[in-house]
């Protein structure tokens, strides 16, 4: 049996790469993690330690290099990953690639190119598709529980904003955070998005307007199949991180909550409370990373399509553009205006 | 048109008593509150300017020999409760009665031959049964909705306990705030109970003890069904006015909760939270309060049978003695041991 | 005390004209209803004898030239109201006007004009302010409990189309069903709207679209302090009337919920459940319009500012005009472009 | 750091063994399952297989020899428990015991004398203190958080029943099913139970009835400390399994709810409703069945007393006797009367 657990390498030792070699490591028994590489040999030896991973490297190629692994997680910095999936893909490794893929559409469309021919699969870390409600929702639209949808609302608030440093070099608030939304709304709604207006403004700091970015943004998006939809994001809501959709169609509508930590009410003499729903994302989304990876596994020992494919992690970048193009020209906004 | 008004008397301008009289003025068309009597005339002159009532008197002797007057309802203090009933029955008047008919079986039975006698309306005013939530449970065990019932629980709970002068005066826990439990549970079940077994303590007040009440009980309810009950009763919840029941049947379980003054749901950095409910009975069971004077008028009206009859108000008062004695005697008690 | 008792005369014996009648007869003490006309004399006759009201009216002239009656509730059709505003007012009567005051701005000036210079009160319909949950809401950002607002969202969905007829002459969507939310959002945020963008389509029913309206739209906010707004209105919501806002602040967030008949929980073997929520207006905003008739007599009698004034009319007809023209132009469009 | 890693022997390869063997394969990194044994030698392999388990054994006592082994879990059945716990002391191995750890009060003061002499550590799994919720009503009662304690609510109730052959050899409802509750009950209040009172009945099967147990049973509390408490089991609830617990406190109450597969809520056009919640026990705790062991695991490892220890087995078996008793002689049994 031993013949067939797939053989892994991570690239990229990072929180990200910890989640992922984690799952890898102690929750898929149909996987193994063979070599986590990191530029920083101290943390992907220290990974390699906990996580009882055999070889810790500094060098990504090594694992490129090694016959016996046949897949590879790339957790690298975003402007790495059109880069390493292109490698990868000459190496013959399947791929499992956060997101976003890249700023760049021509790079994008260079890797998925190489992906194409090299014949192996490509999957984008896309997690909140496997999130319990919104897959639930996505149910819901697909076998048609709640009839035509015709409104989406996507609410996706952080905790608080990220570091500056991180802030000048997300490719801003679109790229970085109403990524997954986008990714997220062409999921629930399971048709392409035409056109978007973006209303947004700098609520939270003041320096990450100086930096050039916004951090409080309504994105109003038109679908091809006529739905209209929503996306509101907030780096800061100080009770924490908020992620809710809804979805209103011709026989009902469907709306996830947050999550929490607990289901306690609490009667006090000043009001009916509860706890703060869970946050951040590594608590709120943690089974949605191991779901997404065990799909991977699934896809490439079985070989099956993987869920979130190369044009999957294409088109949420081609909304991001475009929506911030539609804030900085104040008008709608056609994808195909960016795109081409 | 104006002949078929309702013609009604009211005893009593204590609060329960206003309450009555401003629903028939105001809020009932088939009626009309032609008097308004209380020992203290101030009290029944503020009442009747208020209220627009024509005549404001000291003594309920004057409504009940006023032909015009058809029906009367009776908010005095409960030692007076069956001598009004059997005056007002000797007089011909139809009846509305406030809870508890009497402390004593005797009186109570003695009333209830005079109404029988008389050929006039009862009824006793245990409105709870025409609360929204209390009538939607009962509904859907009358009707099927949860199937057999098998378990029910009934939590009711006060903000506060009231004066000791009260305490001292009520009857106890039992017949002055479990009474209306005790009506619940025969309400929502549809049958009798056989026997009660009862757990109590004062842990509100200690000077609650001292004037020989409970604040804190719970009394287990066996019905002649099978069905199991509890009734949760408590002098104080800080967080106010608590007032739940579920029943658990074979195809399901109903559950009602408290009703609050908005639906706002605050996220803060603390907590998520919302408002107390309602707070306390005169604004929880608002509708109730007319919803019951309605079906009373329309039953006189009508010739129809009153909603809660004289038995309605007897079996409660019965209960309270078993669960009484149960307390005392620390055993579980027939209610046939209490009532003979 | 009787001399305190303002005289009132309705305008109007519609459906929304009798609930203020019946309001200002039979709950609201400090006011009578001395006449209620209407062209169709026999709804006028047929609401007079319902609610007790002394004279039932067919020329709504006779109630301005009664000297007993020191305000008017105009409930009349919307292309009447601008000149009943006139003549109440050129007759020295309060006002209290349904909304919208008109489709043309420059008969809402006239109006507003002849209303100061006749210097009696004015106020107008947005019943929804004095709702529970709105208010309170309201309250949470006046009083600093959310912080500083950044975003809006305001959900308001019917629970069915009206009549093809009334689609014809309500003056679109926009002026007829979004005019509530519009005041709302002024309301809630306590700023000026600047801009709107307007998306919008037909997915409930394409006779709709014949008759040149639309039933599915979202109109985003901009407002003058910062504020980013969304208003989700549908024709039709399967599940009832959906009447939801939630607002963003620094400090927190406050979301009101539908109201529902009754609070129970149905935990079936299929599904837990409970009873949709209430529908239509008349239930959910029972209340409201109570409060709101009660606010106006308390205004005339105190000789106090009425909470709805006249601007409060204006501005929700300019948004109304500027969301149709976002619509038709596909574009933003500031309020200043279609005002003046 | 290897010589750290617990080594533990799994006795039992059932479905509860399973799970402790999974946790500490995967879940645990500082314990591993150094082997598995049961007397069908099939079930001890296939699970080995599974979970990377060195050794599969037919006999527990390969195990208790083994000096490499310095833990056992014991999950065979509950006639075995408290010989396996002395034959495990006896071998110096720290013990970890599922529930109930016998059904003879004399077999269990042997077991725990057993594990006192030879100064090993004992756990017993009752997981569901471990449970978020349950966690966080103990920590509000512990803290203060609501005051001191006055009532207590616990239902706990089954998607269905078990096998007709289990119920005969379970020990009945009260050491099978309520022994949970028992362990809850104790945890919450944080004191001991001093009496209890049942009322119970047959009303899901007949068969149950005629096997000698009960299926469904309300057991009334009276705590050392006055709390009174109620336990609510049922055998069948056909939404789900359900559990939930509730304290009121003198500064407020805390209430736990069902925990979801989702928090998807569906508004169709005849009800608002939701799925399901989860069911059955594995979905429900399995995060407190992990988090059990690994305080096990802690426990052994960093020489600190178990957080579940011999007496918290004990006391819910004697409830249990007394909770029949009083069934069986309908009166309310003290607890020292079925002790000693």
């Amino acid at each position: 049996m031993k013949n067939k657990i797939l053989q892994v390498g991570v690239i990229g030792a990072g929180r990200i790469g910890k989640i992922h070699a984690r799952s890898l490591a102690f929750l898929i028994p149909e996987a193994q993690v063979a070599a986590i590489a990191d530029v920083d040999a101290g943390a992907a030896r220290e990974a390699a330690e906990a996580l009882r991973i055999p070889k810790a490297l500094s060098d990504y190629r090594e694992i490129l290099a090694d016959r016996q692994i046949q897949a590879v997680v790339i957790c690298a910095p975003t402007p790495l990953h059109s880069a390493l999936i292109e490698e990868a893909a000459a190496a013959g490794k399947h791929i499992f690639c956060e997101k976003p893929v890249d700023f760049d559409l021509a790079r994008i469309d260079a890797a998925l190119a190489a992906v194409k021919k090299a014949g192996v699969k490509l999957q984008i870390g896309f997690n909140r598709r496997f999130d319990a409600n919104f897959a639930r929702v996505r149910r819901a639209v697909a076998e048609g529980e709640i009839g035509q949808p015709q409104l989406l609302h996507i609410v996706s608030r952080d905790p608080g904003p990220p570091p500056l440093s991180y802030v000048k070099s997300s490719g801003g608030i679109f790229m970085d955070m109403t990524i997954h939304d986008f990714d997220m709304a062409r999921f629930l709604i399971g048709a392409e998005v035409e056109e978007v207006y973006t209303q947004a403004a700098v609520t939270v700091d003041p320096a990450i307007g100086q930096a050039g970015d916004l951090d409080t943004a309504v994105v109003l998006l038109k679908f091809a199949n006529g739905v209209i939809g929503t996306i509101d994001n907030c780096r800061q809501a100080v009770y924490g991180y908020d992620q809710r959709v809804e979805v209103l169609g011709k026989k009902g509508a469907a709306a996830s909550q947050n999550n929490y930590p607990n289901s306690v009410v609490f009667s006090g003499g000043e009001a009916i409370r509860r706890d703060l729903p869970l946050n951040f994302f590594l608590e709120r989304y943690a089974e949605s990373f191991v779901t997404e990876m065990k799909l991977f596994v699934e896809a490439v020992r079985q070989d099956k399509p993987t869920p979130v494919g190369g044009l999957d992690g294409r088109h949420p970048v081609v909304m991001a553009r475009a929506a911030r193009k539609s804030y900085d020209e104040h008008r709608p906004v056609r994808l195909a205006e960016v795109d081409g």
